[in-house]
């Protein structure tokens, strides 16, 4: 799921951007399911193969937190203040919305390509 | 995968839609590795769940070809002259790019889900 190296071809590049924007956030959402900070859903998507970059993650999760499917809250860990996050019931329920589109769209695709997920 | 119903959720509602904008080409570009004009190409896509109005498919088809994915030609088929698409060469090599970035993905999001796709 990581966005690779850029190819000649910005085309398909620009389709596999795209391809990969949508789930992201999905993927994010999925992580918080338990509260997290930035460093351990960091680790967590890279565990199922999606990189993110630091510089594109934590704004990624202010604007999750903007648009209230998170909540967050500082908390000491060790010696260090950290920003813990995890959905919000409306990003609850958001999360659940996506994920039946999500499976929707996986089994059209499977139709569509003939191709098995896994 | 249709875009479903506006809900009260507007920020759900772009998440759904930037979940679905990058599949919907996926899934045309699987459609037209044959041969088919527009209709056909609705038609099949919706065979595999995925609805589009005609007013967002033929701009797509048009952008498509002017990315020299697809090429196009027009043939007269019963009484009445019809525009056929299909995959160039360019469009089958980013077809099967972006194959293989939607099932990195799809594996993924499974791992990090615990969601089975089927």
């Amino acid at each position: 799921m990581s966005g690779g190296t850029p190819t000649k071809r910005p085309v398909a590049d620009a389709l596999r951007q795209e391809l990969r924007r949508g789930t992201l956030v999905l993927a994010v959402l999925a992580v918080l399911r338990e509260e997290a900070n930035g460093t351990a859903v960091r680790d967590a998507l890279a565990g199922g193969g999606v990189e993110i970059e630091e510089g594109a993650l934590y704004p990624m999760l202010r604007r999750l937190e903007e648009q209230a499917l998170l909540t967050s809250e500082w908390r000491m860990e060790g010696s260090r203040n950290k920003r813990f996050y995890r959905l919000s019931s409306v990003g609850a329920e958001t999360y659940a919305a996506l994920i039946g589109e999500w499976r929707r769209q996986t089994a059209g695709l499977e139709a569509l390509t003939g191709e098995q997920s896994r």
